[in-house]
């Protein structure tokens, strides 16, 4: 912003409003982002993870206020009954341990991502992060298909649902173990794939650090990474691709 | 393919003669995959580091067999000197360490993706990753700007650049030591970012292993990652971003 | 002692009177330091994890006798209910787990540092060990100011407690994933900056390893870090900073 | 032996005869295993790293005195050229860095195992650890088919030769970065696969580490994996497969 | 397949039947390899862990009406007692925590590998480990030998189990701590020897990485190493070693 | 700034003023951070390490353009020949790889931090990166003492230094191996320690790694630790610690 | 033994006799180790992790059948309440962990080592282990002193115990954290020091393996290590150095 | 001492006495503990990695001024024959690089211990380190025996050699890969065994970290550690157990 007044690209007007709009909410232990929509092209998401239900109700009632959905992940099932207890319209996915509150009457949510998404996952244990992703996704204005179980160990099941993973915008592959699938869905498809380690498998697993390490390394070209158990990021970064790009 | 014809999408006919179609080309020691434009929108690439000047010199001569120009990474100084010999349209780049030879009369590259990148580098030591994915994605197609040097070690030096950076359909981050550039970028635009850790930096950056991860655990969300040093890789997953992909 | 006796610093009387004084209480299990203010700047504190109640009453009683106040670390809610009991006049802070009993009448405590603290967290989940700090830092003497959840995540955040920042003599950044904050704190200010890092943070944070070694690759000059989620140690590192330095 | 002859199995008179019988030819700074065949089905082989041309020769001579041929593997381009010029029998293979010299008249080599082994190649780079197998396997007795570069990258690359792999009564698969092409082998046979990850590849291949990992949380169950780059090793392994086993 | 078809190796018409053929029950959360006998020479095993005991029963009753009988792995007590309530000729072992409903009448079972294993452990905690394989390898038609708690602190108790051992056409080492009882039997035998390190033994262990890394490196030629645990994998490894190699 | 321009603590004049003053040199590959010692409290130093003596003598030549004295780190022997002759007035001191011009006539260098530094190494060939921080300290202002070789493996060499190292108002503790010295002197000193792990030592201390994790976890409360062989990033600490803090 | 006949230095008829002498107790799970005592000087300890109550009971009644007094380690609150019951004249050690029956009426132990044993701790939390190796080395016949919580945090409670730890023939020192007591006391005494790391301490401890590091690292020539928290193996490498060694 | 003093061991005058005593000589970049035949039983040995010959030199010769003999490792070829010049009386052993120059007439080098090593290797490559350990050992005072290249890979070498493993006070076990050996030995003698690892070996070694964790995690109680390739070490270890304990 004083780049672009320096640079002229804006009034001295414009700018001095724009300072004075505020952007954070301050809730005490909480500074609450009420600026990323601008930014990011999608509101603060809730992260429940060592968080009190106090503190959670505090900061879904003020996202609400701004007129647009909220939405919150790892969320576990005690203090998601509290939350539904609190925002009966809420509704919770106890498998993705997401929370999403609709805004209601007079949504002013910004306009979201539009396309087409497949979550693929190797096996059945990598579901829960495979729904965080797809929910995630979801409430970000994509469309969302979901292929669970089609691991590398019975490569047969992978190409019946080909057509799926081709016709996407953008492809989301959930895989533990030795997160092979990433790879050979990478090398099926041109469109990005966004690879997401789990820590699910046996002992050299090293929970997930073996899925992520070879993902990293995979040599299907142009295969991209998030951290591990990390579906929400997953479905952030489909967001970014999906567009519509906020900053420009 | 094979899904496809049972599921009745494609005659028999066709699904007969893709089969008959040469995809691969046997050069002894290498097996030029000869499909993948059709598959992920660019052809294969050669991976320079470990091969013969002999071999990578019949590469690159089947390669620009099949009409289309033909691109090389990894490649050193000494080589580079005797391929330019045998291919003077080449165009060696010695701080990337690619070499492009264009394909001539009667190009029969395939479309390539269209799109503005933007490669940022958070020092200058990062400049040789950089350069191969700014490389990497103009001759896949894309208009490229490099900003070198912005890294947060000084804050000021970024925000001259926030326009070029906000401008970018997509934008690669090279950075090394704690790799704390991506966070700051991923923050400040709603496009794709690809991160790129490089090796630079003193003991505790571990020879990016230190980057990798912090761009893993990134607090920007939606930020994704490829592996240590991989500028091809980069350029390769905004490619992906860019489109269009070939399997729709 | 020996050495200054040796080159003459010292008499030989002082020598051997200061021999005689005792310098440690021997409390079985535990042999506790009683010589720390004169060698420190501030008495022994009682690291709780792993003791009993019981042992932890017997520190607290003989660090009391000294006639100096008594101060305690990693201590659980319910060793805290039982000290509270037996010590009423002492204060537990159920965020930062620490315990601490003031002197009462003719309190002789050391004389104490003298300066501004501020302590920074990037989320609101890093607030045990930014309370830690900051609880310690109150105990030693410091004026402590506390900025919660200003991470790069939502870098708008930042700005407006810049003033704070730079007001502080020493300021401690507690961040966890992957620590970006105290690069950029230390981009902003000149004074001593105090990197500490935690545990939170999804599965690539690797419990804290991610933070710690972006910190010390950070590209901000002179900043320093100690142990993952040592709140204590940062409050200790600055006690010294800020003198006085008893030795001197 | 000792239990066999408490057990009453063999007459003490075979004890005996037994226990003088060398076993070991004692070269100073080396033990020669003079006893392996009889133990495992094939005589000691030569590890050449870190061995003077001196002892190298020595160590050739020896097991060339016991009448059967002689194999080393790891030996330098240099090493070679000298170990050529006193055994001019021998063959020298520089891509695999092994040195054999055939028995000559009288052989009384032990019988070998017979079958067929295929050794596969993710890629190009990847082949001198596969013909460090190759031509151990061969030594070893085994008919060995060598099939190169058609890793996961290029998937329709590995269908063509599926005949052969499937044929085998073993299967070597050889593949750095992050070892997909043995999941997937091992998804397509029911033969033993024994996988050797290769210190090729990116950064986050971590020389071979990654590929380690992989194939060992590798979701195709009964994939087994020696250690890295040891071509050596899964040639012994298949031997020990394919019998006959010295010990029954 | 298709490349048979294309090569004229099978008819058109036999591949169309093959295509028709259904490979793959879809139950939800689960798509169950229906073709593993054909392509592995046994079904499809459950893998217990992270499911339910509605999706272990469900997929139970699935393999059962195949005709052939159900195997499961890493079941715990609780769901085993719903298990053995829902299938009352199922057998549950709680030390391998493996859980077995045999096909009844009609039985159309695949032939099964025949051959004699021998499963051997370092200690007496290595026993789960062991039992896992032993079970898994019974049921795919083995004739199993369980020698336990011979580890190398004792070296005398070893040689009395040697000709057990030395009989065998396939031999399983299950090791914790360092791993050396693999080197050991390894040395002594010259049938395949598939080592499986454990997670037991005291910090420097490092839940199974240290005996991972010392079978990996064992100097005893054609060893084959699978996961941390995974007694399940070493049988089916075993169960590729003595065939019938389905794919021939 | 634009902070302070909300809040009405600065001028919308200095604002704008501010905003125009050149804070980078657009060198091309490296954007010169100008700002630095107002940030900071001194100059931009030159990282040498991988740049060209091309780029490095550029920078220099910019840096003595402001008035200020520069001064460069990890410069090797031969460009710091090929500098010398470019700037006769520099000084290159060879054991610390620093390379220093001096401002001439007109030094308009900012105010140094004043003050006692004690640099310590436990061992001989921890001097390097002792002389790195000593140079380092040096140029910025402060008054160095370095004692060497005084490792706890000989204990009574330390006690006849104690004086020196509690005079010093910031010691800077230089050790590899087990880093123990750092321990020792946090436990004798009352005045800020900054530890510097080095990459001196036998196989266990895995290149400073070892160093690192003791000094992170000393038991002597308030010691902080910089990177691996960072002795500049120590001096810079203690410039810090030292002040004047130009933030203040 | 074998070799000992071939060359003559013990007769057939010893020979024979040794090999007819019981040297393992068959008890199912367990073969216990009855030769000990004969090969290392003390009989087979029992390691109670992952051992029922049955099991450790079983081996108990035969061990003490011998003869001789049983001793077991790592045995948990509970099981100790079990065996107390059924072995009255047994002894728990609570901190330690250890339970210990004497053997009673013709107690037939071998003679034990005779020496001198100090163990020293750096904090009240290593006292687990050090009661480990305390009871271990008492049992095997050595005179143990204990000094607790002299770590080089308070540097000054070492020195009033050196003549503890000069006096005794070896030295076990027990710490975690950085582990610098072991180097602190392996150069104030020329004796064999043992150094046990611990699991204590903060995060950058990593559970054990900064000060297993740390010490194998460690400055002070001569100092010996053992496993994490590996009290029992201390005593047992104590043991040995006091002798009597039973081989010779 | 001061606690001597203070507690009446010793009177004043010895005490000021032995203060006056120099026991640092200091060469400048060199703090020579000329004090360690005092404490520990020998004098300080000079290790010779990063010094150059100047300081090497200046070191050798002091120590001899003392009147002992003199000592150094890590000693390169080229340092060696400079040294061979000034020292004509030295000694370089090429394989352990160490120097010994022995003390001349009226040699005052202390008391040594006495008594039986055996060094023992697991292979021909690991005879580097085994040499040191011997060399250290020799020039110590011990007899020492080397038995080379009998590991478990050939079990049948290490029986003929058990005699002069079981006749020594201490045996040195140099072993790199998994490191087993030193398991074997240590269940075969009851005399104290140091396992030294090497760097040598295959990719999973992992530069010694695998045969370090391995005997480290040894089932065979007792077995003490020391650092990768620290013969050194372990010869100062054996010096320590066969005393004569200087402190006592």
């Amino acid at each position: 912003m004083a780049g672009q007044l320096a640079q002229g690209e804006i009034s001295l007007d414009r700018f001095l409003k724009e300072l004075a709009r505020p952007r954070t909410a301050d809730l005490g232990e909480v500074q609450l982002d009420l600026d990323r929509s601008r930014r990011c092209g999608y509101p603060e998401v809730v992260f429940g993870e060592g968080k009190t239900v106090a503190t959670l109700a505090k900061i879904f009632r003020r996202l609400l206020a701004t007129g647009a959905d909220a939405f919150g992940t790892r969320i576990g099932p005690d203090a998601a009954a509290d939350l539904v207890r609190e925002f009966p319209a809420g509704r919770y996915n106890p498998v993705a341990r997401t929370f999403c509150v609709p805004a209601g009457v007079g949504d002013n949510s910004p306009p979201r991502p539009q396309g087409r998404v497949t979550v693929v996952t190797a096996g059945t244990t990598d579901l829960p992060v495979a729904e965080e992703a797809a929910e995630t996704a979801r409430w970000m204005g994509a469309a969302v298909s979901l292929v669970a179980d089609v691991g590398v160990a019975g490569p047969h099941r992978l190409p019946s649902h080909l057509e799926t993973i081709r016709a996407a915008d953008a492809v989301v592959v959930v895989a533990g173990m030795e997160g092979a699938l990433a790879s050979v869905v990478g090398g099926l498809t041109g469109a990005p794939v966004v690879a997401v380690p789990t820590s699910v498998g046996y002992g050299a697993s090293l929970e997930g650090v073996t899925a992520l390490l070879a993902m990293l390394a995979s040599c299907a070209a142009g295969l991209v990474v998030v951290g591990i158990d990390n579906g929400f990021g997953a479905a952030c970064a489909v967001a970014r691709i999906l567009g519509p790009n906020p900053g420009r």
